[in-house]
């Protein structure tokens, strides 16, 4: 028989290093015994007001130590917690309240009037911000000093390239077992602090905030992404871990000093998507020690990251599968070989075991024990795998399949170009043809930028139209939307 | 439902790093690609000769880098290995082979003549040398590219202070959870390199075969212990973590020179029993970093490890059971408070499902689903485990429980001992009294030591005689065997 029963995580690292820093949001800094004593109190008042085993309870809050404790509280009484995009509108949010069963929403005072707005079309819903539940008084309960790897911890909405949001199951299980293969490659130093510029609503997030508990070690957190501040907090104040996505390194790299950073910063954790080789070298000249990972919301973050050994002769791809996890590329229902581009299909203790109300369709995607992610990609003669695009971005034009991450990485390592993205536009003769959108940090002509791809890009790959745009529309976390671009077509 | 499957963990590792080095057996050095297609190749010929999946198979190896190779790979064709301590008796090992039904011994050169001695008085045992596995032809077979975590991984016979020894199930999951548990606590550094001068057939020396490959980092193999080889590894070869006993520390300290050891050296993980203070506030003066740390074969090696910020203000103490596991102190039937003396009482996905050929006297070990160790402890105000002894040693005499281990650290206190033992006698009027068993280093007088034992030990207490004696029993592992005190006597 499995052991699924371990000690509840936060109450075990408290009782092992209680006088280790836990976490430092601006000046409020919390030794784990404090934190676990405060998650406590909450646990105590959350049970107070009815939230007990199994309930599914809306989280929207902003990024500050609120949310590890709001967190760990709602797993201390055994409930599930649905972490919710702040940025988010209140139909959106509804939908993903109505969609889990939510019947509390616990929020923010700076989120106030959404939330409450929310309330007037939502009746059955009951609202309780943080000053509500410390106001409570603690329940007399029992917490839950164990927990079960099989239970519910997490449902977060991925953000859907199509059709409605679904809501990804995350069980404890998943979490534990991708704190573990992430120790097993970026390894677990002393004198670790992981630095949360992040959303904590996002998996990204998440992950940092259940890695520094079982590992003992300190979480700082950043309550916006300032890119000075993140490179002075690792200049300064000893952060060795970042988590980040690409567009975030581009606004470091632009604040860093001439100096650089110090040895003491051992990672930067770059996921969200691939990131353009002009980026990477970049990195690499200033001897920034960047991992480029490959995960998702389904598989608890990272899924495969590039080993230390591998971070100059590798670069551009996110490495292997993690420890514990395993990855292929398939096409048409066969497996495919080194080199060839196909579907990246995943498995493993971290993959979620599915969506809330499992449709059909989902079944279809996880046949055969695999999660069909819908990314395209393909592994090296060494089996290091590079991620090429979302699939359901993928551009056919005359039959050719045409990435829009490879175009943009072309834009972008032109030095007037800031960011880019392609989408695909309907075409009487070719089906489909991408088109271009493009930041700029200084003036250019048109046709320059044009030449300046045509020698970079075979012909059917050249974007039929360039347009000079202020920003490009990206997720909380981020992301670059492509199925957004069109809006900005003039 | 629970994940446990999960890829074969020497077939990840060399797909993960293949060239960082596995091994360093003397002159042979084996990357993990090596190393992986080493044990790919014997797993293929083992198939040859009929051994699979569910076979029980005796291992009779001495410490070389034959030894992991032959666990790989029995492990990859999915057998269970049947781990031999190479210093017994034909009786004995006779005994474990025929208890655990193993029809295959496994065996080096060096030990072939007590090897063809068994096979005259067991028939039906094939008898396979490593030469002879080397000679064979690979089979045509699939090796096993997953394992479950519920399979059986290895048997081990538990030295046992009293009756036959009993065969200690440990499954792939066991052993995965205690090399995690190992990591969270510590941590996994990329310059890491792990020496085992532990005999490979104990769980000591076993885990750290089972923690290097999954971590990716290097094993350092000594043949045999021998204390100026120890720390030279130390000094000149990078070596950062070493497994050992108390005697083995003793030696280390003997042979160490004025400099002492290079900041590079940052565990030494010293099990095997409750060390004397006196060993302990040495290392400490000589800034040993030393991990005590309580386990035994049944928990698949550490259980409880001493943190690394608490070295100094918690010497003595075998630390708190690590991030998955927990520990109580039990009497009689209940859990005990702080500072009280009880039975260690463990649980957690480390500890074994049971003996083979369980009995009704093992189900009461595990009682309510806490393994019962046996072992004698108290847990401190901050719940730091102390180990006082093992029960079956205890000595009562007069009402008053006697624990040879305390009487022993003071004795190993005075400047001229060495190292002590102290059983129980039978004793007219008090039922048992303890006499202690004292190796020197210089002569001195039998008054002076019982005059230095009055001053720093209840009247109770006091060994009624002490021997002077060249050596002390001791197992393949080093640890005192008390039980075999008696037959010192004059």
């Amino acid at each position: 028989m499995m052991h699924s029963a371990m000690p509840n995580w936060l109450a075990k690292r408290a009782f092992l290093t209680p006088e280790r820093v836990a976490i430092v949001d601006g000046k409020v800094s919390l030794t784990f015994r404090e934190f676990h004593e405060s998650v406590q109190a909450i646990a105590r008042k959350l049970a107070r007001t009815g939230i007990g085993k199994g309930d599914f309870v809306g989280l929207l809050v902003e990024n500050s130590y609120r949310a590890p404790q709001l967190i760990y509280a709602l797993q201390y009484v055994e409930a599930v917690t649905v972490l919710l995009n702040i940025r988010l509108t209140a139909n959106e949010l509804k939908w993903q309240l109505q969609d889990s069963g939510c019947r509390w929403l616990i929020y923010d005072a700076a989120l106030s009037t959404i939330a409450e707005g929310l309330k007037t079309e939502y009746t059955t819903l009951s609202l309780l911000s943080y000053s509500d539940i410390v106001a409570q008084e603690e329940a007399d309960v029992a917490l839950a000093t164990e927990l079960s790897l099989e239970s519910l911890h997490t449902v977060i909405y991925t953000s859907g390239t199509t059709g409605y949001p679904k809501g990804v199951l995350l069980t404890n299980g998943n979490h534990w077992w991708s704190v573990m293969g992430s120790a097993i490659n970026l390894g677990i130093q002393e004198q670790d602090r992981w630095l949360v510029c992040v959303p904590l609503f996002h998996v990204s997030g998440l992950s940092i905030m259940l890695r520094t508990v079982i590992y003992g070690m300190t979480m700082v957190i950043h309550r916006k992404f300032l890119p000075h501040e993140v490179n002075q907090a690792i200049c300064q104040d000893g952060i060795s871990l970042v988590s980040v996505v690409t567009s975030m390194v581009t606004a470091m790299l632009q604040e860093l000093k001439e100096e650089g950073y110090p040895v003491s910063f051992r990672c930067l954790l770059l996921g969200g998507g691939p990131a353009p080789l002009s980026v990477l070298r970049d990195c690499r000249d200033k001897h920034i020690p960047v991992y480029q990972t490959y995960g998702m919301t389904e598989t608890a973050s990272q899924l495969a990251t590039l080993s230390p050994e591998y971070l100059d002769s590798k670069i551009g791809s996110a490495g292997k599968a993690l420890f514990p996890s395993e990855l292929r590329i398939e096409a048409r229902g066969k497996v495919m070989e080194f080199g060839e581009v196909g579907e990246i299909v995943v498995r493993g203790p971290t993959v979620t075991q599915g969506y809330l109300h499992s449709k059909q369709h989902d079944q279809e995607t996880f046949s055969g024990g695999w999660l069909h992610t819908g990314d395209l990609g393909y592994m090296d003669r060494d089996g290091f795998l590079y991620v090429l695009d979302r699939r359901s971005d993928l551009i056919i034009s005359g039959g050719e399949n045409v990435y829009p991450a490879e175009i943009e990485a072309v834009l972008c390592s032109h030095p007037a170009v800031v960011e880019a993205g392609v989408a695909g536009i309907p075409h009487e003769r070719w089906g489909q043809v991408p088109v271009a959108f493009v930041v700029l940090s200084r003036c250019i002509d048109q046709e320059e930028l044009k030449v300046f791809c045509s020698e970079n890009l075979a012909g059917y790959k050249l974007p039929h139209e360039i347009y000079y745009v202020a920003s490009l529309p990206r997720s909380a976390a981020n992301k670059l939307l492509r199925r957004k671009l069109l809006n900005l077509l003039p």
